[in-house]
């Protein structure tokens, strides 16, 4: 494909199109060559998304996620209940949580986890603005909702000192065997807990 | 996904990205998040590449291969051989056979193989363009390399109907086992076929 791209034009797109994590320069193609078939004000408007997106868009003041305002829905919705913040690593867990349709909190998007491999420390995370919020109160509960990774592990330990400054509740998502997994093929640390763990049997009503 | 996305900026991103072929939401998402995360330039750049390709990109006027200029670099190449012209669906397969080094004539873009299921009729296709290049005589073959299904097929067919009335040598690439292929897996079909075209063995230099 390198040989000979006929336009230089199509290369510039094809070059985009395949900076993007896990699109190789076939896929590119194809999608630049789907592109070219589009009407140009629809080409015009998926430019533009882009551009408008990251020059536009804002971090909420409160809780750090991707907001058009200044104060995201979330933090500026009455509705919801302004004493519990959960903790996560990026609106992606935002968005999971929200799905579930099982929370009515607020959020505080770290901006990552503590990652020493990727350099990532306590430092580069949003974590002094997470105690900043806690100082007037209103909080009671912090729900630590990362990932059950090494990386996760460390950083809800870090969390937990720092937050044993407060007066407040530390939480954190349960553990144990997923809905509609397989004891056999659970792995031994996460069937070991949930049994060690085990808690009174609710029957679902029928 | 769809619950709660916290930005119209973000979503409008998603939206877009979504709708590109294989692109799924959860795709969308990681891409568009990935774009936050890059400079300003860069996005801005990504964004134009795809706005500047749809309004300035050209069609060859001879061969109809998508190219910066009126001429495309194939044809307005003097090393190239004018004498044949290899005839493909889309440019795709122009790349394909650039990529192979085993080429060096002149393209035909159909843009598109006769396909009734999909309403596309031969009037649809560039065939006209490609008959009136064999007016001067200059062209002395024509190599048909469309794809070896039915519609494929059935182009052919129709090309080698109107190309009957020049006098060109028409050709198609070979059909036959591929290299690499396993004779066990390889279908009836062009396991016959190969067998009844079976050509004389020539053994590779050692």
């Amino acid at each position: 494909m390198e040989h000979a791209l006929p336009s230089k034009l199509l290369h510039a797109a094809v070059d985009e199109l395949s900076r993007l994590p896990g699109v190789g320069r076939k896929t590119a193609l194809r999608l630049a060559l789907h592109l070219m078939k589009q009407p140009a004000a629809d080409v015009e408007r998926f430019g533009r998304a882009f551009i408008t997106m990251r020059n536009e868009i804002k971090h909420c003041l409160v809780c750090n996620v991707l907001s058009d305002e200044e104060r995201c829905e979330i933090c500026s919705n009455p509705r919801r209940d302004r004493t519990v913040v959960c903790v996560v690593e990026s609106i992606r867990e935002v968005l999971s949580i929200e799905n579930t349709q099982q929370y009515n909190g607020l959020y505080h998007v770290l901006d990552g986890i503590i990652s020493p491999m990727d350099g990532i420390g306590p430092n580069d995370l949003k974590i002094e603005e997470l105690l900043e919020r806690l100082k007037d109160g209103e909080i009671k509960e912090v729900v630590l909702a990362l990932s059950t990774t090494m990386e996760g592990e460390t950083t809800c330990y870090y969390l937990y000192k720092k937050l044993c400054a407060y007066d407040v509740r530390i939480t954190t998502i349960a553990r144990g065997v997923g809905f509609g997994d397989e004891l056999e093929y659970t792995d031994e640390l996460t069937l070991g807990r949930s049994i060690k763990n085990r808690q009174p049997f609710v029957p679902a009503v029928g």
